[in-house]
């Protein structure tokens, strides 16, 4: 009876700012998301909790879960494993828990195959209002820095294209901002509602 | 170049609480909708301003508008034509403004067949969760009571059909902030976003 919580996949180029803003939201007290840890086979950094920044694993633990297909997503970086537990999410959605994992753009492919039923959310630098100042105030920028930021641009459209919705990370307390308002409105779409109405109405 | 702003129908059961909740959306000062007034040819009641709760009009000028189909959509109640005028709606939309309108459920079929792209909420009065803390009370509460709210569940759920969003009208504030939350997020929509950045770049 319970309904399935939302899956939120927050991803997008390296260097955007995904971690900031993903502390940012769960720093909020009104957020009622719950966060998917990753797991790594990199060493703690000094201040890192095992099981609030990483669940820290050996390459032989974490190479026995990729084989009992216990990960939803991983991939190799610089030598260390970093990847989702699937229970965790597992467990929350099915509780009716909204998750969010925080991951790099190969892991959130992956995890669009696992589930399509997620909501994918592109974060992206706020490249386009400075497109637009440069072509602007064209004249005073030249022409090389205009075509570099044309050329991110373009790189950023074709990455976007498995993303359900793309938040600019101008401010990093507006890009929480529109990231909670997408999980709000997600709640109120039609489908979900109708759902809800339809299993209170079954139950007799 | 620029965009087209966002058609936001808000409509629902009579009684529902369209009116106090567009009021409230449209006190608060972070609001950045705009408001389409309304046409109607009945006489205004006391302390209703033209231009401000309406625009009244005779019935030869609203039956001119219906001829020259001025109107968005219309309707007559209990002998008066109400209507939307289409040409401040065009106008707004078009200068990249995002335009709110307030009808009933006929009209909003109506609105839904000329501007298919629109965003139409479907305002619901608290009927889902009372139905539950009904079932979930049962033996306090008569069958008969019961069978009621499963009739008006099971009527909601029907005319909701044509909805994107269904918005729980269980407070005010509650309701105006899940609307915003909506129209926040569907400027993040990736086919938008992705328009914009596409704009952008042909611009060379």
């Amino acid at each position: 009876m319970k309904e399935r919580g939302l899956l939120i996949v927050l991803s997008g180029p390296s260097g955007v700012g995904k971690g900031t803003v993903r502390k940012e939201i769960f720093s909020q007290k009104d957020t009622n998301l719950y966060y998917s840890i990753s797991m790594t086979t990199r060493k703690p950094r000094e201040g890192e909790v095992d099981g609030i920044d990483y669940f820290f694993k050996s390459r032989e633990e974490f190479e026995d879960l990729i084989e009992r297909r216990k990960l939803l997503e991983w991939a190799e970086y610089v030598g260390n494993y970093y990847g989702t537990p699937i229970d965790y999410v597992e467990e929350s959605l099915q509780s009716g828990k909204d998750v969010m994992l925080e991951i790099e753009v190969q892991g959130a492919l992956q995890v669009r195959e696992a589930f399509p039923e997620g909501l994918f959310i592109f974060l992206a630098p706020p490249s386009l209002s400075e497109l637009k100042n440069r072509i602007q105030t064209r004249g005073t920028e030249t022409e090389e820095l205009i075509n570099n930021r044309m050329t991110v641009a373009k790189e950023e459209l074709e990455m976007m294209d498995a993303y359900d919705y793309v938040v600019e990370n101008d401010k990093v307390e507006l890009a929480c901002e529109r990231i909670k308002a997408i999980v709000v409105a997600e709640h109120c779409k039609r489908e979900r509602v109708a759902n809800r109405y339809k299993q209170m109405l079954e139950v007799e």
